[in-house]
Protein backbone atom coordinates (compact mmCIF):
# COMPACT_ATOMS: atom_id res chain seq x y z
CA UNK A 1 0.00 0.00 0.00
CA UNK A 2 1.09 3.20 -1.18
CA UNK A 3 1.44 6.02 2.14
CA UNK A 4 2.59 9.73 2.28
CA UNK A 5 5.62 10.91 2.21
CA UNK A 6 5.29 12.45 5.76
CA UNK A 7 4.25 8.98 7.19
CA UNK A 8 6.94 7.42 9.10
CA UNK A 9 7.53 3.43 8.47
CA UNK A 10 7.46 2.05 11.83
CA UNK A 11 9.84 -1.28 10.58
CA UNK A 12 9.25 -4.28 12.25
CA UNK A 13 11.71 -6.84 10.34
CA UNK A 14 14.99 -5.96 13.18
CA UNK A 15 17.15 -8.90 11.43
CA UNK A 16 20.11 -8.98 9.23
CA UNK A 17 19.63 -9.97 5.60
CA UNK A 18 22.15 -11.78 3.39
CA UNK A 19 24.14 -8.96 1.59
CA UNK A 20 22.80 -6.22 3.70
CA UNK A 21 25.63 -5.48 7.30
CA UNK A 22 22.52 -3.21 8.82
CA UNK A 23 18.97 -4.16 10.02
CA UNK A 24 16.69 -1.74 8.88
CA UNK A 25 14.46 -0.61 11.68
CA UNK A 26 16.50 1.33 15.03
CA UNK A 27 14.26 0.78 17.77
CA UNK A 28 14.74 4.28 19.07
CA UNK A 29 12.65 5.62 16.16
CA UNK A 30 9.87 4.21 18.40
CA UNK A 31 6.73 6.80 19.44
CA UNK A 32 3.23 6.19 20.47
CA UNK A 33 2.25 8.03 17.89
CA UNK A 34 0.71 6.12 14.85
CA UNK A 35 -1.23 7.75 11.96
CA UNK A 36 -5.05 6.92 12.06
CA UNK A 37 -5.51 6.69 8.31
CA UNK A 38 -2.97 4.46 7.86
CA UNK A 39 -3.39 2.21 10.83
CA UNK A 40 -7.42 1.85 9.43
CA UNK A 41 -6.28 1.24 6.44
CA UNK A 42 -3.61 -1.48 7.41
CA UNK A 43 -6.24 -3.61 9.80
CA UNK A 44 -8.06 -6.37 9.08
CA UNK A 45 -6.47 -8.15 6.08
CA UNK A 46 -5.31 -11.34 5.41
CA UNK A 47 -2.54 -11.87 3.04
CA UNK A 48 -2.54 -14.84 0.39
CA UNK A 49 0.36 -15.70 -1.91
CA UNK A 50 0.85 -18.89 -3.88
CA UNK A 51 4.08 -20.66 -4.63
CA UNK A 52 5.20 -18.84 -7.94
CA UNK A 53 8.99 -20.09 -8.68
CA UNK A 54 9.45 -21.24 -5.43
CA UNK A 55 8.09 -24.64 -4.92
CA UNK A 56 5.97 -25.65 -8.57
CA UNK A 57 9.12 -27.06 -9.47
CA UNK A 58 9.99 -28.99 -6.87
CA UNK A 59 6.37 -30.22 -6.50
CA UNK A 60 6.00 -31.11 -10.25
CA UNK A 61 9.28 -32.64 -10.32
CA UNK A 62 8.52 -35.17 -7.60
CA UNK A 63 4.96 -35.31 -8.15
CA UNK A 64 4.13 -34.44 -4.31
CA UNK A 65 0.37 -33.00 -5.77
CA UNK A 66 -0.16 -36.48 -6.84
CA UNK A 67 0.71 -37.80 -3.29
CA UNK A 68 2.13 -41.16 -2.12
CA UNK A 69 4.14 -39.76 0.89
CA UNK A 70 6.14 -42.69 1.93
CA UNK A 71 8.20 -42.77 -1.71
CA UNK A 72 11.66 -41.18 -1.15
CA UNK A 73 11.41 -39.06 -4.03
CA UNK A 74 7.56 -37.38 -3.27
CA UNK A 75 8.99 -37.65 0.75
CA UNK A 76 12.00 -35.75 0.00
CA UNK A 77 10.10 -32.92 -2.98
CA UNK A 78 7.33 -32.03 0.15
CA UNK A 79 10.55 -31.75 2.19
CA UNK A 80 11.45 -29.27 -0.50
CA UNK A 81 8.57 -27.62 -1.40
CA UNK A 82 7.85 -26.51 2.41
CA UNK A 83 11.45 -25.46 2.36
CA UNK A 84 11.29 -23.59 -0.67
CA UNK A 85 7.38 -21.38 -0.21
CA UNK A 86 8.20 -21.05 3.81
CA UNK A 87 11.27 -18.98 2.08
CA UNK A 88 8.96 -17.25 -0.31
CA UNK A 89 6.82 -16.07 2.79
CA UNK A 90 9.45 -15.32 5.34
CA UNK A 91 10.43 -12.75 1.95
CA UNK A 92 7.06 -11.51 2.16
CA UNK A 93 6.24 -11.32 5.67
CA UNK A 94 9.93 -9.23 5.90
CA UNK A 95 8.89 -7.38 3.14
CA UNK A 96 5.64 -6.48 4.35
CA UNK A 97 7.13 -5.84 8.01
CA UNK A 98 10.11 -3.55 6.61
CA UNK A 99 6.62 -1.10 5.48
CA UNK A 100 4.94 -1.38 9.13
CA UNK A 101 2.94 -3.80 8.32
CA UNK A 102 2.34 -6.38 11.50
CA UNK A 103 2.37 -9.27 9.74
CA UNK A 104 2.53 -12.70 10.64
CA UNK A 105 3.93 -15.85 8.73
CA UNK A 106 1.23 -19.13 8.97
CA UNK A 107 1.55 -22.36 7.27
CA UNK A 108 -1.44 -24.18 6.42
CA UNK A 109 0.70 -26.91 7.19
CA UNK A 110 1.65 -26.05 10.00
CA UNK A 111 -1.84 -24.96 10.71
CA UNK A 112 -3.29 -28.01 10.88
CA UNK A 113 -4.82 -27.69 7.10
CA UNK A 114 -5.74 -31.47 5.78
CA UNK A 115 -7.21 -32.53 2.47
CA UNK A 116 -8.72 -34.88 0.97
CA UNK A 117 -8.75 -35.74 -2.48
CA UNK A 118 -7.21 -32.18 -2.67
CA UNK A 119 -10.34 -30.49 -0.91
CA UNK A 120 -9.92 -29.10 2.45
CA UNK A 121 -11.23 -31.69 4.86
CA UNK A 122 -10.59 -29.70 7.94
CA UNK A 123 -8.75 -26.00 8.16
CA UNK A 124 -8.48 -24.66 11.62
CA UNK A 125 -9.13 -20.78 10.93
CA UNK A 126 -9.05 -19.80 14.71
CA UNK A 127 -5.75 -18.54 15.23
CA UNK A 128 -6.36 -16.82 11.80
CA UNK A 129 -8.99 -14.85 13.12
CA UNK A 130 -7.08 -14.69 16.58
CA UNK A 131 -4.63 -12.71 14.66
CA UNK A 132 -6.46 -10.81 13.16
CA UNK A 133 -8.39 -9.40 16.01
CA UNK A 134 -4.88 -9.08 17.65
CA UNK A 135 -4.27 -6.57 15.20
CA UNK A 136 -1.78 -8.29 13.49
CA UNK A 137 -1.84 -9.50 9.39
CA UNK A 138 -1.37 -13.18 8.92
CA UNK A 139 0.13 -14.34 5.92
CA UNK A 140 -0.34 -17.76 4.31
CA UNK A 141 0.99 -19.48 1.25
CA UNK A 142 0.00 -22.39 -1.26
CA UNK A 143 1.80 -24.90 0.56
CA UNK A 144 2.24 -29.12 0.82
CA UNK A 145 0.18 -30.53 3.20
CA UNK A 146 -1.38 -34.13 4.18
CA UNK A 147 -4.14 -35.14 2.26
CA UNK A 148 -5.76 -38.05 4.01
CA UNK A 149 -6.57 -40.06 0.92
CA UNK A 150 -3.44 -39.72 -1.01
CA UNK A 151 -1.07 -38.83 1.68
CA UNK A 152 0.03 -35.68 0.52
CA UNK A 153 -1.33 -33.06 -2.20
CA UNK A 154 -0.45 -29.24 -2.42
CA UNK A 155 -2.92 -26.91 -1.74
CA UNK A 156 -3.18 -23.65 -3.71
CA UNK A 157 -3.28 -20.53 -2.72
CA UNK A 158 -6.35 -19.93 -4.69
CA UNK A 159 -8.26 -22.17 -2.82
CA UNK A 160 -7.11 -21.28 0.48
CA UNK A 161 -8.56 -18.03 -0.20
CA UNK A 162 -11.71 -19.64 -1.15
CA UNK A 163 -11.96 -21.24 2.50
CA UNK A 164 -10.93 -17.95 4.39
CA UNK A 165 -13.43 -16.30 2.70
CA UNK A 166 -16.19 -19.11 3.29
CA UNK A 167 -14.76 -18.66 7.01
CA UNK A 168 -14.54 -15.09 7.72
CA UNK A 169 -16.68 -13.53 5.38
CA UNK A 170 -14.76 -10.43 4.53
CA UNK A 171 -16.44 -7.25 2.59
CA UNK A 172 -14.25 -8.30 -0.46
CA UNK A 173 -11.48 -10.30 -1.81
CA UNK A 174 -8.61 -8.87 -4.38
CA UNK A 175 -6.66 -11.22 -6.15
CA UNK A 176 -3.52 -9.49 -7.15
CA UNK A 177 -1.49 -10.50 -10.06
CA UNK A 178 0.90 -9.49 -13.05
CA UNK A 179 -1.14 -8.93 -15.59
CA UNK A 180 -4.42 -6.34 -15.48
CA UNK A 181 -7.39 -8.98 -14.85
CA UNK A 182 -8.79 -11.69 -16.55
CA UNK A 183 -8.78 -11.73 -20.45
CA UNK A 184 -10.68 -13.60 -22.83
CA UNK A 185 -7.72 -15.46 -24.25
CA UNK A 186 -4.04 -15.20 -23.25
CA UNK A 187 -3.02 -11.49 -22.90
CA UNK A 188 0.49 -12.55 -24.72
CA UNK A 189 -2.12 -13.31 -27.57
CA UNK A 190 -2.96 -9.99 -30.26
CA UNK A 191 -6.51 -8.71 -29.51
CA UNK A 192 -7.07 -10.21 -26.09
CA UNK A 193 -9.75 -8.19 -24.34
CA UNK A 194 -10.05 -7.31 -20.93
CA UNK A 195 -13.13 -8.93 -19.21
CA UNK A 196 -13.91 -6.35 -16.87
CA UNK A 197 -17.24 -7.66 -15.23
CA UNK A 198 -18.05 -10.82 -14.88
CA UNK A 199 -21.38 -12.31 -13.56
CA UNK A 200 -21.59 -15.71 -11.41
CA UNK A 201 -24.80 -17.16 -11.23
CA UNK A 202 -27.18 -19.41 -9.03
CA UNK A 203 -26.25 -22.68 -10.17
CA UNK A 204 -21.96 -21.86 -10.04
CA UNK A 205 -21.68 -20.60 -14.18
CA UNK A 206 -20.47 -17.41 -15.10
CA UNK A 207 -20.92 -15.24 -17.79
CA UNK A 208 -19.39 -11.65 -19.18
CA UNK A 209 -21.50 -8.16 -18.48
CA UNK A 210 -18.77 -6.33 -19.91
CA UNK A 211 -17.61 -5.61 -22.34
CA UNK A 212 -20.61 -6.70 -24.09
CA UNK A 213 -19.08 -7.72 -27.37
CA UNK A 214 -16.54 -10.07 -26.14
CA UNK A 215 -15.59 -12.96 -27.32
CA UNK A 216 -18.05 -15.81 -26.21
CA UNK A 217 -15.49 -18.41 -26.71
CA UNK A 218 -13.20 -17.70 -23.47
CA UNK A 219 -10.27 -19.88 -23.09
CA UNK A 220 -7.49 -20.53 -20.54
CA UNK A 221 -4.56 -22.08 -20.58
CA UNK A 222 -2.49 -23.91 -17.59
CA UNK A 223 0.95 -23.26 -17.27
CA UNK A 224 3.46 -27.11 -17.40
CA UNK A 225 4.96 -26.21 -14.00
CA UNK A 226 1.98 -25.05 -12.24
CA UNK A 227 0.57 -27.82 -10.13
CA UNK A 228 -2.41 -25.75 -8.95
CA UNK A 229 -4.46 -25.07 -12.02
CA UNK A 230 -3.34 -22.01 -13.19
CA UNK A 231 -5.91 -19.61 -14.15
CA UNK A 232 -8.68 -21.96 -14.29
CA UNK A 233 -8.24 -22.77 -10.38
CA UNK A 234 -8.44 -19.14 -9.82
CA UNK A 235 -11.56 -18.09 -11.78
CA UNK A 236 -13.56 -20.98 -10.53
CA UNK A 237 -11.76 -20.09 -6.93
CA UNK A 238 -13.33 -16.43 -7.52
CA UNK A 239 -16.68 -17.56 -8.44
CA UNK A 240 -16.95 -19.51 -5.72
CA UNK A 241 -16.29 -16.48 -3.46
CA UNK A 242 -18.25 -14.49 -5.22
CA UNK A 243 -21.25 -17.00 -4.83
CA UNK A 244 -21.17 -15.98 -1.34
CA UNK A 245 -22.29 -12.39 -2.22
CA UNK A 246 -18.62 -11.22 -1.47
CA UNK A 247 -17.02 -9.47 -4.52
CA UNK A 248 -14.03 -10.28 -5.69
CA UNK A 249 -10.76 -7.98 -8.05
CA UNK A 250 -8.26 -9.00 -9.73
CA UNK A 251 -6.08 -6.70 -10.75
CA UNK A 252 -2.56 -5.78 -11.53
CA UNK A 253 0.12 -5.84 -8.55
CA UNK A 254 1.24 -2.37 -7.67
CA UNK A 255 -1.52 -0.53 -9.70
CA UNK A 256 -3.39 2.44 -8.83
CA UNK A 257 -6.00 0.25 -9.56
CA UNK A 258 -5.16 -2.63 -7.01
CA UNK A 259 -4.78 0.11 -4.32
CA UNK A 260 -8.14 1.54 -5.46
CA UNK A 261 -9.32 -2.43 -4.61
CA UNK A 262 -7.35 -2.97 -1.62
CA UNK A 263 -9.01 0.17 0.00
CA UNK A 264 -12.67 -0.84 -0.75
CA UNK A 265 -13.09 2.07 -2.56
CA UNK A 266 -15.16 0.16 -5.40
CA UNK A 267 -17.77 -1.13 -3.01
CA UNK A 268 -20.53 1.58 -4.53
CA UNK A 269 -20.03 0.93 -8.19
CA UNK A 270 -16.90 0.73 -10.18
CA UNK A 271 -15.46 3.94 -12.04
CA UNK A 272 -15.18 3.79 -15.85
CA UNK A 273 -11.34 4.27 -15.49
CA UNK A 274 -11.29 1.52 -13.49
CA UNK A 275 -8.77 -1.40 -15.21
CA UNK A 276 -9.18 -4.80 -13.87
CA UNK A 277 -11.80 -7.57 -13.38
CA UNK A 278 -14.89 -7.56 -11.30
CA UNK A 279 -16.66 -10.84 -10.40
CA UNK A 280 -19.41 -10.49 -8.12
CA UNK A 281 -22.72 -12.82 -7.65
CA UNK A 282 -25.72 -11.59 -9.90
CA UNK A 283 -28.59 -10.63 -7.59
CA UNK B 1 23.47 -38.03 12.87
CA UNK B 2 26.05 -39.28 12.18
CA UNK B 3 26.12 -41.66 8.90
CA UNK B 4 28.62 -44.28 7.48
CA UNK B 5 30.53 -42.65 4.71
CA UNK B 6 28.75 -45.21 2.47
CA UNK B 7 25.30 -44.09 2.86
CA UNK B 8 24.31 -41.58 0.07
CA UNK B 9 22.52 -38.61 1.43
CA UNK B 10 19.26 -37.98 0.13
CA UNK B 11 18.94 -34.26 0.15
CA UNK B 12 15.39 -32.57 0.70
CA UNK B 13 16.43 -28.99 0.00
CA UNK B 14 16.05 -28.06 -3.28
CA UNK B 15 16.50 -24.26 -2.84
CA UNK B 16 19.63 -22.37 -4.26
CA UNK B 17 20.71 -20.62 -0.76
CA UNK B 18 21.97 -17.04 -0.50
CA UNK B 19 25.59 -17.19 -2.27
CA UNK B 20 25.62 -20.81 -3.70
CA UNK B 21 24.59 -20.22 -7.05
CA UNK B 22 23.32 -24.20 -7.04
CA UNK B 23 20.84 -26.28 -5.13
CA UNK B 24 22.36 -28.75 -3.37
CA UNK B 25 20.82 -31.99 -4.81
CA UNK B 26 20.11 -33.25 -7.98
CA UNK B 27 16.77 -35.09 -8.54
CA UNK B 28 18.28 -37.71 -10.84
CA UNK B 29 19.92 -39.24 -7.93
CA UNK B 30 17.09 -40.29 -5.99
CA UNK B 31 16.15 -43.96 -6.19
CA UNK B 32 14.48 -46.33 -3.60
CA UNK B 33 16.88 -47.81 -1.44
CA UNK B 34 17.16 -46.35 1.77
CA UNK B 35 19.21 -47.46 4.02
CA UNK B 36 16.56 -49.36 6.67
CA UNK B 37 18.92 -49.22 9.77
CA UNK B 38 19.79 -45.42 9.17
CA UNK B 39 16.18 -44.97 8.30
CA UNK B 40 15.28 -46.39 11.59
CA UNK B 41 17.03 -44.02 13.27
CA UNK B 42 15.83 -40.95 11.75
CA UNK B 43 12.17 -42.05 12.82
CA UNK B 44 9.81 -40.11 15.08
CA UNK B 45 11.94 -37.55 16.52
CA UNK B 46 10.67 -33.89 17.38
CA UNK B 47 12.86 -31.03 16.92
CA UNK B 48 12.46 -28.40 19.24
CA UNK B 49 15.36 -25.23 19.05
CA UNK B 50 15.25 -21.69 20.89
CA UNK B 51 16.23 -18.85 19.90
CA UNK B 52 20.00 -18.51 20.72
CA UNK B 53 20.64 -15.29 19.12
CA UNK B 54 18.10 -14.78 16.66
CA UNK B 55 15.16 -12.95 18.42
CA UNK B 56 16.18 -12.38 22.17
CA UNK B 57 17.52 -9.66 21.44
CA UNK B 58 14.34 -8.04 19.41
CA UNK B 59 11.98 -9.68 22.71
CA UNK B 60 13.59 -7.93 25.29
CA UNK B 61 14.21 -4.97 23.19
CA UNK B 62 10.57 -4.59 23.28
CA UNK B 63 10.00 -6.26 26.26
CA UNK B 64 7.29 -8.72 24.19
CA UNK B 65 7.70 -11.42 27.08
CA UNK B 66 5.57 -8.63 29.21
CA UNK B 67 2.91 -8.32 26.67
CA UNK B 68 0.95 -5.36 25.62
CA UNK B 69 0.69 -6.08 22.28
CA UNK B 70 -1.16 -3.07 21.01
CA UNK B 71 1.20 -1.06 21.97
CA UNK B 72 3.53 0.07 19.04
CA UNK B 73 6.80 -0.84 20.22
CA UNK B 74 5.48 -4.40 21.11
CA UNK B 75 3.70 -4.48 18.52
CA UNK B 76 6.83 -4.35 15.84
CA UNK B 77 8.85 -6.85 18.20
CA UNK B 78 6.34 -9.19 18.51
CA UNK B 79 6.90 -9.10 14.22
CA UNK B 80 9.90 -8.59 14.61
CA UNK B 81 10.82 -11.20 17.16
CA UNK B 82 8.76 -13.96 15.12
CA UNK B 83 10.71 -12.50 11.74
CA UNK B 84 14.13 -13.69 13.14
CA UNK B 85 12.86 -16.89 14.91
CA UNK B 86 10.96 -18.05 11.56
CA UNK B 87 14.52 -17.37 9.76
CA UNK B 88 16.40 -19.47 12.08
CA UNK B 89 14.00 -22.33 12.25
CA UNK B 90 14.30 -22.26 8.22
CA UNK B 91 17.89 -22.51 8.62
CA UNK B 92 18.08 -25.34 10.74
CA UNK B 93 15.23 -27.12 8.67
CA UNK B 94 17.20 -26.95 5.11
CA UNK B 95 20.42 -27.43 6.83
CA UNK B 96 18.65 -31.18 8.46
CA UNK B 97 16.84 -31.39 4.88
CA UNK B 98 20.32 -31.03 3.50
CA UNK B 99 21.45 -34.42 5.50
CA UNK B 100 18.30 -36.19 4.23
CA UNK B 101 16.53 -35.70 7.51
CA UNK B 102 12.34 -35.00 6.10
CA UNK B 103 11.98 -32.01 8.15
CA UNK B 104 9.09 -29.82 8.54
CA UNK B 105 9.01 -26.25 10.15
CA UNK B 106 6.02 -26.03 12.60
CA UNK B 107 5.67 -22.21 14.18
CA UNK B 108 3.75 -22.78 17.62
CA UNK B 109 2.27 -19.29 16.60
CA UNK B 110 0.86 -20.68 13.67
CA UNK B 111 -0.29 -24.11 15.47
CA UNK B 112 -2.61 -22.51 17.62
CA UNK B 113 -0.63 -22.89 20.38
CA UNK B 114 -1.85 -19.73 23.45
CA UNK B 115 -0.58 -19.18 26.90
CA UNK B 116 -2.15 -17.22 29.73
CA UNK B 117 0.23 -15.51 31.94
CA UNK B 118 2.92 -17.09 30.28
CA UNK B 119 2.00 -20.81 30.77
CA UNK B 120 0.34 -23.38 28.15
CA UNK B 121 -3.62 -22.69 27.48
CA UNK B 122 -4.01 -24.39 24.30
CA UNK B 123 -1.70 -26.09 21.97
CA UNK B 124 -2.96 -28.45 19.60
CA UNK B 125 -0.50 -30.83 19.08
CA UNK B 126 -2.79 -33.49 16.78
CA UNK B 127 -0.70 -32.00 13.62
CA UNK B 128 2.55 -32.53 15.12
CA UNK B 129 1.60 -36.30 15.96
CA UNK B 130 0.33 -36.23 12.19
CA UNK B 131 3.50 -35.26 11.13
CA UNK B 132 5.53 -37.85 13.26
CA UNK B 133 2.83 -40.50 12.21
CA UNK B 134 3.71 -39.59 7.92
CA UNK B 135 7.31 -40.02 8.47
CA UNK B 136 8.50 -36.22 8.86
CA UNK B 137 10.40 -34.52 11.58
CA UNK B 138 8.72 -31.69 13.08
CA UNK B 139 10.97 -28.76 13.78
CA UNK B 140 9.52 -25.93 16.24
CA UNK B 141 11.15 -23.20 18.19
CA UNK B 142 10.70 -20.81 20.88
CA UNK B 143 8.19 -18.52 19.65
CA UNK B 144 6.28 -15.08 19.69
CA UNK B 145 2.95 -16.39 20.88
CA UNK B 146 -0.38 -14.54 21.90
CA UNK B 147 -1.33 -14.98 25.88
CA UNK B 148 -5.00 -14.29 26.83
CA UNK B 149 -4.31 -12.76 29.80
CA UNK B 150 -1.37 -10.58 29.04
CA UNK B 151 -2.03 -10.84 24.85
CA UNK B 152 1.63 -11.64 23.99
CA UNK B 153 4.81 -13.14 25.46
CA UNK B 154 7.56 -15.31 24.36
CA UNK B 155 7.37 -19.21 24.67
CA UNK B 156 10.62 -21.13 25.53
CA UNK B 157 11.38 -23.80 23.87
CA UNK B 158 12.17 -25.51 26.90
CA UNK B 159 8.63 -25.16 27.68
CA UNK B 160 7.19 -26.19 24.43
CA UNK B 161 9.38 -29.65 24.84
CA UNK B 162 7.32 -29.98 28.07
CA UNK B 163 4.17 -29.71 27.21
CA UNK B 164 4.92 -32.26 23.52
CA UNK B 165 6.71 -34.68 26.07
CA UNK B 166 3.72 -34.83 28.36
CA UNK B 167 1.26 -35.14 25.14
CA UNK B 168 3.38 -37.27 22.48
CA UNK B 169 5.03 -39.79 25.97
CA UNK B 170 8.52 -40.47 24.05
CA UNK B 171 10.59 -42.72 25.25
CA UNK B 172 13.16 -39.97 26.38
CA UNK B 173 14.49 -36.37 25.56
CA UNK B 174 17.58 -34.67 24.91
CA UNK B 175 18.85 -31.26 25.20
CA UNK B 176 21.61 -30.32 23.42
CA UNK B 177 23.58 -27.63 24.31
CA UNK B 178 26.55 -25.98 24.34
CA UNK B 179 28.89 -26.97 27.27
CA UNK B 180 28.97 -30.52 28.18
CA UNK B 181 26.06 -30.54 31.16
CA UNK B 182 24.65 -29.15 33.99
CA UNK B 183 27.21 -27.86 36.37
CA UNK B 184 27.48 -26.52 39.99
CA UNK B 185 27.68 -22.67 39.04
CA UNK B 186 28.50 -21.38 35.78
CA UNK B 187 30.71 -23.50 33.81
CA UNK B 188 33.49 -20.64 33.12
CA UNK B 189 34.39 -20.78 36.71
CA UNK B 190 37.19 -22.80 38.04
CA UNK B 191 36.43 -25.76 40.09
CA UNK B 192 33.00 -25.62 38.26
CA UNK B 193 31.31 -30.09 38.68
CA UNK B 194 29.72 -31.48 35.79
CA UNK B 195 26.24 -32.91 37.35
CA UNK B 196 26.40 -36.27 35.90
CA UNK B 197 22.89 -37.65 37.46
CA UNK B 198 20.03 -35.72 38.84
CA UNK B 199 17.25 -37.56 40.67
CA UNK B 200 13.74 -36.05 40.84
CA UNK B 201 11.30 -36.78 43.54
CA UNK B 202 7.90 -37.20 43.43
CA UNK B 203 7.61 -33.65 45.11
CA UNK B 204 9.52 -32.28 42.38
CA UNK B 205 12.70 -31.73 44.21
CA UNK B 206 15.59 -32.74 43.21
CA UNK B 207 18.88 -33.94 43.82
CA UNK B 208 22.67 -34.51 42.43
CA UNK B 209 23.26 -38.77 42.92
CA UNK B 210 26.21 -38.22 40.49
CA UNK B 211 29.09 -36.93 41.54
CA UNK B 212 28.49 -37.76 45.42
CA UNK B 213 30.51 -35.16 47.32
CA UNK B 214 29.56 -32.18 44.97
CA UNK B 215 28.75 -28.63 46.45
CA UNK B 216 25.09 -28.76 47.92
CA UNK B 217 24.58 -25.18 47.00
CA UNK B 218 24.15 -25.27 43.30
CA UNK B 219 23.42 -21.58 41.26
CA UNK B 220 22.58 -20.70 38.58
CA UNK B 221 22.44 -17.81 36.32
CA UNK B 222 20.42 -16.12 33.62
CA UNK B 223 21.92 -14.25 31.03
CA UNK B 224 20.12 -10.75 30.96
CA UNK B 225 19.02 -10.75 27.08
CA UNK B 226 17.58 -14.18 27.90
CA UNK B 227 13.78 -13.51 28.09
CA UNK B 228 12.89 -17.08 29.05
CA UNK B 229 14.92 -17.84 32.16
CA UNK B 230 18.11 -19.24 31.29
CA UNK B 231 19.60 -22.46 32.63
CA UNK B 232 16.73 -22.29 35.56
CA UNK B 233 14.24 -22.83 33.45
CA UNK B 234 15.76 -25.65 31.59
CA UNK B 235 16.57 -27.80 34.38
CA UNK B 236 13.16 -27.07 36.12
CA UNK B 237 11.10 -28.12 32.65
CA UNK B 238 13.36 -30.90 32.26
CA UNK B 239 12.65 -31.94 35.76
CA UNK B 240 8.93 -31.87 35.05
CA UNK B 241 9.60 -33.97 31.84
CA UNK B 242 11.60 -36.58 33.93
CA UNK B 243 8.59 -36.63 36.67
CA UNK B 244 6.42 -38.10 34.03
CA UNK B 245 9.01 -41.34 33.98
CA UNK B 246 10.50 -39.67 30.83
CA UNK B 247 14.60 -40.01 31.14
CA UNK B 248 16.03 -36.31 30.11
CA UNK B 249 19.54 -36.26 28.67
CA UNK B 250 21.37 -32.90 28.75
CA UNK B 251 24.38 -32.85 26.38
CA UNK B 252 27.14 -30.92 24.30
CA UNK B 253 25.88 -30.65 20.98
CA UNK B 254 28.19 -32.48 18.11
CA UNK B 255 29.39 -34.76 20.78
CA UNK B 256 29.81 -38.52 20.63
CA UNK B 257 27.87 -38.63 23.80
CA UNK B 258 25.12 -36.63 21.62
CA UNK B 259 24.88 -39.47 19.37
CA UNK B 260 24.50 -42.08 22.15
CA UNK B 261 21.71 -40.24 24.07
CA UNK B 262 19.95 -39.34 20.79
CA UNK B 263 20.01 -42.91 19.57
CA UNK B 264 18.69 -44.13 22.22
CA UNK B 265 21.45 -46.67 24.49
CA UNK B 266 21.24 -44.85 27.74
CA UNK B 267 18.18 -46.64 28.32
CA UNK B 268 19.58 -49.51 30.47
CA UNK B 269 22.36 -47.58 32.21
CA UNK B 270 24.76 -45.08 31.70
CA UNK B 271 28.38 -46.27 30.64
CA UNK B 272 30.88 -44.17 33.27
CA UNK B 273 32.93 -42.60 30.30
CA UNK B 274 29.40 -41.07 29.05
CA UNK B 275 29.65 -37.17 29.81
CA UNK B 276 26.30 -35.37 30.52
CA UNK B 277 23.71 -34.53 32.94
CA UNK B 278 21.20 -37.47 33.22
CA UNK B 279 18.23 -36.17 34.88
CA UNK B 280 15.65 -38.94 35.78
CA UNK B 281 12.47 -39.65 38.48
CA UNK B 282 13.35 -41.76 41.58
CA UNK B 283 11.35 -44.49 41.33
Amino acid sequence: MSRSSSCKVVGMDWSKRPGFSETSCHIEEFNNEYDEEEEGLRQRFVVVHGAGSFGHFQASKSGVHKGGLNQPLVKAGFVATRISVTSLNLDIVRALAREGIPSVGMSPFACGWLTNERNIESADIQMVANAIDSGLIPVLHGDAVLDTARECTILSGDVIIRHLAEELKPEFVVFITDVPGVYDRPPSEPNAVLLREIEVHEDGSWSVLKPENVNKKVTFTVAAHDTTGGMVTKISEAAMIAKLGIDVFIVQAASSHSLTALKGELKDGIPEDWIGTAIRFSR
